[in-house]
C-alpha cells in the first residue's frame, strides 16, 4: 500500500543506450514485456504489440491492476516505458527486471500517483469514506 | 512542434466526477477513445478493451504516434487517462474531447515531455545530429 492514499502508481521510465538489437525484435519486446509485468506480480488480462516499419516496436499491456506499455526506438537507443499498477503491486519490480534485459546503460523515472483519494473527497463534496483499491478488478 | 526538443508528448489526466453510467460502458469507452485519438489526428493502429467485473473498463489505443490508455472507476466518477504522442500531433485534443463525453465535471493533468533529445546525445556521448521525430513511423 503506498503512502500517497492513491488508487495507482504510475512510473514513467526513459530507458538510454539500450541494445539497439533487442529494440528492434517485437518477439523479445513482448515476451520480456509480459515477463515483466510477471515481476510485479500482475495479472496479464491482454498483450498487443506492433512492429514499425523500418523498426521500433511499440505495445501495451492491459494487466488486472492497470497496465504497462512500451515505445522503443533503436535508432536512439532508446525505450519509453510505462508501468501503471493498482493494488499492492510493486512496478518497479518490473521497472527493474526490463531495465536488465534491455541491457539500458541509463535510466531516468519518476512516480506519479494516480487517483489521489483525497481529490475524490475534494471534488465529489463527500467524504465517501475508506476506499478500495480494486484488488476485486481480476476477471 | 514542442520547444522541449522531445520525441514525444505524453499528458496524463485524473477525469473527476464523471457520468458513472458511461464509465461503466465497455462499448461507449472504446467508441470514444478511438474518437479522442482521431480528435488529434493520430493513426490507430490497435485497440484493445476489457470489460471488468462488476464494473470498470480499461484500454489501450496504440496509434502510430505512441499510445492512448484509459482506466474507469465507475464507484468513484473518476477515470485515469494518458495521451502520449509524438511528432506534431497535439494531444490536448484528444484530452478535450474526452473531457466532453465523459461528463467530466473537474480535471486535473500533466505533460511530460518523453525521451528528451539533450538527454540521448548526454547519455550517447555523442552528437546525433538533427534527431527526427519519427513521422515515418506509420505502417
Amino acid at each position: 500500500m503506498n503512502n500517497l492514499k492513491a488508487l495507482g502508481r504510475h512510473i514513467l521510465v526513459e530507458y538510454y543506450n539500450c541494445d539497439l538489437e533487442i529494440l528492434k525484435d517485437p518477439t523479445f519486446i513482448e515476451r520480456e514485456m509480459n515477463q515483466a509485468a510477471l515481476a510485479a506480480e500482475a495479472t496479464v488480462v491482454e498483450s498487443k504489440f506492433h512492429h514499425f516499419s523500418p523498426w521500433g516496436v511499440s505495445g501495451a499491456i492491459l494487466i488486472a491492476e492497470s497496465h504497462l506499455t512500451i515505445h522503443t526506438w533503436p535508432e536512439y537507443g532508446f525505450a519509453a516505458v510505462d508501468f501503471f499498477t493498482c493494488g499492492d503491486l510493486d512496478p518497479w519490480e518490473s521497472f527493474a527486471y526490463l531495465e536488465k534485459v534491455l541491457k539500458a546503460e541509463f535510466c531516468e523515472s519518476v512516480e506519479i500517483p494516480r487517483g489521489l483519494m483525497a481529490k475524490f473527497r475534494e471534488h465529489g463534496g463527500v467524504d465517501r469514506g475508506e476506499m478500495s483499491y480494486k484488488l476485486e478488478r481480476k476477471m
